[in-house]
């Protein structure tokens, strides 16, 4: 007869392995997420300043492989937390899982608004904002992919550095809007354009918010502890 | 000896009665959450049109409350699931609770965001666009009402019909948004203004995609099947 305690720690031990392999399913389908959300802004970048409406209408379509991958996630989660009925710190870490890929979905939906403005901008004339834009949104999606690494490393200092680096996008932002408030009341002509960049302008600055709410999450899927307490720490030094 | 069947039956009684009893709460926790994310819809619209500066810093501060209860509400329904282990119906219903927080709280950033414009705008001219916001809300506010009480009542019919009233407030959106590019095209006095109410305006319209976004999980959660090929059906009547 087998002894019910080895018995025991046996379908302990492979609940746990059971576990892990889910949950590293999870961080796999969240990176792949990730990967396609970078991309969508990328091209939807890249069409705004190439006036590229074909191209747009491509980024407008592949979102919904966000959608799906992100109820794939949800799926996935929820199955996780009934079967496996994780705890305390595995637990925080599925949530998370659910919670980010519903983040990176958002992000999605933000490349897709960018890219349904490009053929309203395609007659623009190439004001200096539209090339300040794709750098601005550059370091909005260098944000994005290094918290969802640091989601995957489970690395709160990675995540407390994607935080800080939000404030580089936000002012961007104000420079952006300022210099397209000039535009329009430099040239009434200059309106209707230079209000659907500032739109654009405005999704690039929620992808940084995003980005940051993720790097919220890592932190307190890693910790267990509040991101702001560590931010205020910084300040006082 | 008590007969095992019937104790069996006594305990899968038990967990079902405490199954239902969860998601009451959760749909208690809901109805707050939404009927506070309403009040602070109507209180950022009262106080951009009553240029009522102390309110919109009231609005801002009270968005924290909404937060609180979306983590409260998180909590217990992955508690649920890892508690009572709920299958296929009763899980989706757990699910589109854990989801419909989530929305209802992004709902409540909108309030705030209009809220905190109030203050750029005490100057603004009374243009109409200032009298067509608070009627444009009003039917956004009350989406959001109808498809909260539909999810407590589970009734897909109404999450329908709420889905089917949001092309009214995009069609106040887009009519705003042609009024407000007229003003700034007629004097450039109005940009600065015209511009933080083309925000104002886009925050309304987003809280209706919102409500339809509930709208759709509600009719999922009640019939299993997506609300997509209902509305479909509509058309082709």
């Amino acid at each position: 007869m087998v002894d019910p305690t080895e018995n025991e720690s046996l379908i302990g031990a492979h609940t746990l392995k059971a576990f892990d392999e889910d949950l590293d399913q999870l961080r796999a389908l969240i990176s792949q997420m990730g990967g396609l959300a970078e991309h969508q802004i990328r091209e939807s970048m890249r069409c705004l300043t190439q006036r590229d409406i074909e191209g747009a209408r491509k980024v407008v379509e592949a979102d919904r492989r966000l959608d799906e991958l992100e109820t794939e996630t949800e799926r996935r989660a929820i199955e996780t937390i009934a079967l496996r009925a994780p705890l305390a710190g595995d637990l925080r870490d599925v949530v998370a899982a659910l919670k980010i890929s519903n983040v990176v979905e958002r992000i999605g939906d933000y490349a897709k608004n960018i890219a349904r403005r490009v053929e309203e901008l395609e007659s623009a004339p190439a004001i200096e904002p539209l090339s300040l834009m794709p750098e601005m949104a550059r370091i909005a999606t260098e944000m994005v992919h290094d918290v969802l690494n640091a989601f995957v490393e489970r690395d709160a200092e990675t995540a407390l550095r994607v935080a800080r680096r939000d404030q580089a996008v936000d002012d961007f932002y104000n420079s952006i809007f300022r210099t397209l408030l000039t535009h329009m009341m430099e040239d009434s002509h200059n309106i209707g354009h230079a209000t659907q960049l500032l739109f654009v302008a405005k999704n690039i600055e929620r992808v940084g918010d995003h980005a940051t709410n993720i790097a919220e999450m890592v932190y307190y899927a890693a910790t267990g502890g509040r991101m702001a307490d560590a931010l205020n720490a910084d300040d006082t030094v």
